[in-house]
Formats: structure tokens, sequence, C-alpha cells
């Protein structure tokens, strides 16, 4: 599934993919998310907040377990960030049919619209509009770069801005909510597993700093007259980092609008922005503060997500259940340890973890015997965290990303360990659906 | 007749000009340009490269008297950068006329395409062309940020792309070049004149510095894990500063491009633009090349002017008309000098400076006796100076800035010294034409 998607939105020059909220590359993969659910005989519905959802039973009688992430990107952004969650949602629900699981729960599928906030600077759009997260009003005045405000956006697109907000009744057929998601570090690649389980999302945020300057001519201004706010910015960008390793946290510059921008200009102003992130908020807090201060200049915040710790039950349960299928139902006791924390090869753990074929008593035989999988924290936000803050019982499942790298064309997961991670959601949810 | 253009292009959240070559604002602009040269009944030509001619007089029996300048503009630039000298060029006409004055020599009004490069990155675009320093393959292959080539944007102002090229018979017809322009530094505001005369053109250049890193996730990537180009960019922008200070010359960062630009992303390429110029080359190339060695990327020359010194002979005659032009056929000596270099108000200034007045004979009287205006040199390159290079006789007048400031919506000159400006144009007009 991930290859009929891999031409939409994709930079020729880069192979980079641009995909952009409400942008035509997002409409086209809004249309394949209706396609699939169509293809599986799944209801199709679109909530008030544009996410999209997909059911196997009907959520309005009692809350249903959903699986999904966004398939929204940033730019220049990589194939699995997103998409790759989506598309294991649609092919778990597949095997599960195929196994002949008859879910005695409700199961769906989520896609979050603007996850990444590539369009319009602020991240989790969808997820956070739904539980109330971000006010309406403030969702319809962001603008993008051609300074169409996503009011404008929204109406283009044939939606109706007004109906914006939150919405209980949606969030309320989410019982719980498991997104898998390619891992964006080097964790799991440490362990050897190609699987493991979220224990807590970092707190982050984003903030403005405006460097304002005088613009001047770059020819015929003198140093000594000149108020340039390159200079500051420069001397941002370098602190941020220094900053970044006496805290112990991860900060970054990857972003600025340097105004007019003209060669031959001293620029009037310099906007970057700053996203931080840490285990602590003290620290990251600490941090932007002392920027801040040290820059002169006010750190606006555009977005805050306090750290989330999922639920501990829950993320033990979904360790648990993907360690054993992980392990398989033929495998011995130590050969499945091994697989769960070694060096296996991606091959092998594929072999191994096929669930489809594994009898019920096999698998009940092993459940005590094999190790969960490992249980990491990440950096990165998820709508899963906005869910989790949120109240939804909520885990994440992590499929290994060799090199670490994402939010490039160059991120990367093996499809053995795409497979593995679709054969373990597949257990997952039917574990969760019991 | 600044007035009728103050609407065109202006931005209205920042009263900044943004006047693109081959822009809506641009076509508007060139329109209002044939509709002043029709009222004066002057002859318009629009040349192979896109540059625009009003003549009074034949141009092909003989060489002509030219005057003018550009009048699109850097992005978010001010008001006078460029139209002044068009204006003020129609104006010295104008008055030339109504003093009845006939020429002896065909006199021209040029207005040249796309000085300003703000566009194609490429600044004079028009003359560099016209006189054969700008390759057509070149510049036609130039893309703007929307990625066009200036071939596709010519097709679509209905030029023919394939008409550009050096060319010698619109060329020909220039027999003197002046440019005038507001100055674009404090020269003038510090000697008490509201006008003045160029010796040079400082030599000046464009490179580009590519900055090559690793794009990866802001939150989830270790630090140490980075190759994060913007490190290397911010160190280069404070040493360009720094190197400035050091070699005497000026060094600007006013313009670069961070790819992907996300805030949760670690960028994989800035290219940042270095715009270089000072009194002698080796000190701007050392500079150059201190900061690519410092870096370790190349500097790769967008673009290259020597030094132009202008005529010594034509600049000393412009200064010696310009100086009696201003001290008046009324003014004593004394007050004479005084005007020309001293703290005179603009208001005095302008009421002395009226030689519309002058009867030839009292004009004749102060001729040997009034001090000629001041020569300085400049940091701005102009069409003049491309002009100058190809072997056209050529002079520039600066009138009198405030501030100093340009490239800048606070670009500001006086209209009692555009005024002044006005009058002594024509008054060198007058004076080459004889």
């Amino acid at each position: 599934m991930l290859d009929d998607l891999a031409r939409i939105g994709r930079d020729p020059s880069t192979n980079g993919y641009v995909r952009d909220a409400w942008s035509a590359a997002d409409l086209e993969l809004r249309e394949w998310f209706r396609g699939e659910a169509g293809r599986l005989g799944l209801d199709l519905r679109e909530d008030r907040n544009g996410n999209l959802w997909a059911w196997w039973g009907d959520p309005s009688r009692e809350p249903g377990v959903v699986t999904g992430s966004h398939l929204d990107s940033v730019r220049q952004g990589g194939a699995f960030d997103g998409p790759l969650g989506v598309v294991s949602a649609f092919a778990a629900l597949d095997l599960l049919r195929r196994r002949g699981v008859r879910p005695a729960r409700p199961l769906g599928v989520a896609c979050f619209t603007d996850e990444e906030g590539a369009r319009f600077g602020v991240p989790c759009v969808g997820s956070r509009l739904l539980t109330g997260a971000l006010a309406p009003d403030r969702a319809l005045g962001l603008t993008d770069d051609a300074g169409d405000t996503l009011a404008d956006v929204l109406t283009r697109a044939g939606r109706r801005p007004g109906d914006l907000g939150k919405d209980d009744e949606t969030l309320g057929m989410v019982g719980t909510f498991v997104e898998l998601h390619v891992e964006q570090g080097r964790g799991l690649a440490a362990t050897g597993s190609p699987v493991g389980v979220a224990s807590a999302i970092w707190p982050h945020g984003r903030w403005r700093f405006d460097f304002r300057g005088r613009a001047d001519h770059a020819g015929t201004t003198r140093l000594e007259d000149r108020d340039d706010p390159m200079l500051p910015f420069a001397r941002m960008v370098l602190a941020a980092r220094e900053a970044a390793v006496r805290h112990g946290v991860v900060a970054t510059v990857g972003r600025a609008r340097i105004s007019p921008g003209n060669t031959n200009a001293v620029p009037g102003l310099v906007s970057a922005w700053l996203d931080a992130r840490g285990a602590a908020e003290t620290q990251v807090r600490a941090l932007v503060a002392e920027l801040a201060e040290a820059a002169g200049v006010e750190a606006a915040e555009e977005s805050w997500t306090p750290v989330v710790d999922f639920e501990a039950g829950l993320r033990d349960r979904l360790a648990a259940v993907a360690g054993r299928a992980l392990a398989g139902p033929e495998a011995a006791p130590g050969e499945a340890r091994a697989l769960a924390g070694s060096d296996k090869a991606p091959g092998e753990a594929r072999e191994l973890a096929s669930p489809a074929a594994a009898p019920g008593d096999a698998r009940d035989r092993v459940r005590a015997e094999v190790a969960p999988v490992p249980v990491l924290p990440t950096g990165a936000g998820h709508d899963a965290g906005i869910l989790a803050a949120a109240g939804v019982p909520t885990a994440m499942l992590f499929v290994r990303n060799p090199t670490g790298v994402s939010h490039s064309p160059e991120e990367h997961a093996d499809p053995a360990d795409c497979e593995t991670g679709v054969a373990v959601l597949a257990s997952v949810l039917e574990d969760l659906c019991r």
C-alpha cells in the first residue's frame, strides 16, 4: 500500500515529500484513504475538524479501539512518517479479517489532519481541534506562506470553517488509541528489536524569535551605521546549540524568514523558529528563557506540549503482546527472548513473527515465557500525545529505523520490519478487542 | 510625477515597494513610462532587451545625451531608488522645453530593465544584456522563486526571449549617459549640499555559499548525531561582519534559503548569499576567500562588477555645472560657495537653484567663481556603472538622502532636494547638448 502512495506529493528533484495539509497532494491522499476504507467495507466518516475515520463495527453504540496516524508530511519529508501508521492500520484490519477474527468491540482506522504543521506552523491541528486543545478561532486565523488563512483554505476545499472545534461525540467513540509510527531515532536499532512501545513523549514546544533591525542598502551603509538583525539571529542559532548541550535537551532552528530577503539589502526583520524538547520541562523552559534573555527579544510560544506519559498498564500490555507476536508460536522460549532484544536479522524476525499462522493454543503456551519488546521514550510529538493528554487510553508502537533519520527523504524502514509491525499491530488490536 | 507612481507595487502592510522585473507592477510602471513619453511628444522605443528609451530628436543620425535610471525595486524597497532618476529625467526635459532650449544633440530618457535583480538574483540585467556583459543564454536560464525562468516570464509578457543580447545599434545611440539617483549613504548630508557627483563605483559582487548537512528530525536526533548546516551558516554570518571590519569593506548576508525550512526538522541545506564591496578589489576578494576557506565551502560567484572610475573630465564638468546651477544667477560668490558645501536649508537651496529664471549672462558672470558640488564614491551598483564599463562616457548625479537609508520603505529625499536635482540635471543636459 505504501507503494500506492509513493508518487503523491513527491518532489522529483529530491525524492522528498511535500504534503501540506489541504494541498492537492493531501486531498489525493484523503481520497486514497476513502478508497481503502471502501475496499475493506469500512464505514467512512469525516469529522467536523477534517479527521478521517474508517470503522469496522458501530462506534456510536460502544467506544472502539482505534489505530492510525496521519498522511500529511513535513516539507521534503520521508515516505514513512505518518503513512506507515495509516497503511499498517488498514493492513492489520485486513490481516484480522483474513484470520477470521470477529472483534468484540468496534475497530477503527484514523487519519488525523495536519499533524506536521508544515503549512500553518502549528502541529497536530486535527487532533488538537478534536480534543479542544486548540481554539477554532486561533486555528482559522493561521496563515500559510501565501497569506491564506486556514479558513480560506478549508472553504476552498469545500469544508465549513464554522464547523471546527471540540468534538466530544467523535472523541467519545475512541475507547483506546494505538498509533504505529516509524521510529525517529536509533533506539530500536540499538536493541536489535524491529518493534518497540513508547513510554512517553518528551515535553516540547515551538517559539518564534523576531529580530528587528533596520533595512538598509548593502553597499552604501557603513558597518557602524547598521542595525543588521542577521547578527543576533546568527548568535542565537549558535547559542541554542551550546545551551542544548549544557541543559541536556535538543534545540533546533530549522526555519527562519528573512525580510525582505534581498541579496543587496540589510534585512529589516529576521523571524526564527526554535524547536526545543527534552526529558524535563524545566530544562526546556530554562533553555528558551536563556536564549530570549541573551537575544533581548521575546520568545513567542507558538505551541507547547507537556510531557505525555503513556498509561503504564496499557503500555506494558502492548509490550507483552508485541513480544509474544514477535516470538511466534513455534519459537522456543530462548529464541523468542533473543529475538526481542538481539541482533537477529530482520528477515528472520519476519519469518518468526508471522502471527497469521499462529494457532491460539501455541500462543498461550509461550505467553508467560517471552520477553516484552523494548519500551522507550521519544522526542517526537504525535497525535497520540494529544489524545493521551485528553484522557484517552493511548499507546504507541514504533517500527525500527536503521539510521534514525526522519523528516528527510532518507527516512527509511526495512520492508520486513514494516510487515512485522503490521503483524504486531494486528495482535495488539486483537488483544484490545477481546 | 513620483506621486503618480506611489501606489504601484506598494505593500500596504509595510509601505515598502515590491516591483519585480516583469511583474504586474513593473508592467504598469512601463506603461506609465510610455504615457510620459507620449505626453512630452518623445519617440518611444523598447530595445531587444526590454529597456525603454524616449527620444527628443533622432539618435540614429547622431549619438545623443541620455539620462534616466530604472523603475523596478528591491523587495520592500523605497520610492526613490530608480524612479527618482526616471521622473527627474522627464521633468528636466520638460523644464528645458519650457525654458525654450533647443538641444543641438538628441536627448533621451532611459529606463533600464531589472536593475535590482530582486526576482532573478542578477542585477542590471537590462544594461548588462545591452552591453554584452551578460550572455543571453545565462540570463534566459535564471529562475525566480516560483521556478519560472526569465525566458518563461518574457514570453508571458509578450516579449521574444530569442531577441535578447548585445545591441550595438541601441548602445551606439548613447553618446553620453547621466544617471541621477538618490544617494544611498550620508555623504551629501555631511557636506550640506543637496546634490553631488559620483567619482567611482566600488567593485562589488555576490557569492552563494551552500552549506550542506543532513535533514533530520528536530525532536529525535541526538545533538551528537546531527549534521546541521545552520551552524556553519550562522558562523559565516558572524565571520563576514568581523572580516569586513578587518578588511575595511562592507559585507552583507541579506538573503538565505533554508531547505526544507520546517520548524521541526534539521535542515539539509542552507544557501546564503554574500554581498561584498569596498574601495579595493583585493580587499573584497580577500574577504570572500577567507570566508569560503573558514566555512570549507565554495563561494560561487553570481556576479562581479569591477571598480568603475567615472571619466574625470565629464565628472568635473558636471560638478562645475551643478555648482553653478545651485549657486544661481543672483547669488553673490560668497553665498554660492556656502550653498554648495554648507548647512543651508533645502528651501533656500531650491529658491537659489531655480535655473529657469537664470538669464545666460548672469550665469556666465559667476561661472568661474562658484564651487563645484561634492564629488564622492559609492558602494552601490548602477546601470551607469555597466555603461561606463562598456566605454560610454558616463556620469552620475546624487540627490541628498538625509538618513542615508535605502533599499527600505524609510528611504527618503526631501521634495525640495528632488526639485533641486531636476534643475541641476536640466542644466547638465543643456551643457552637454551644446
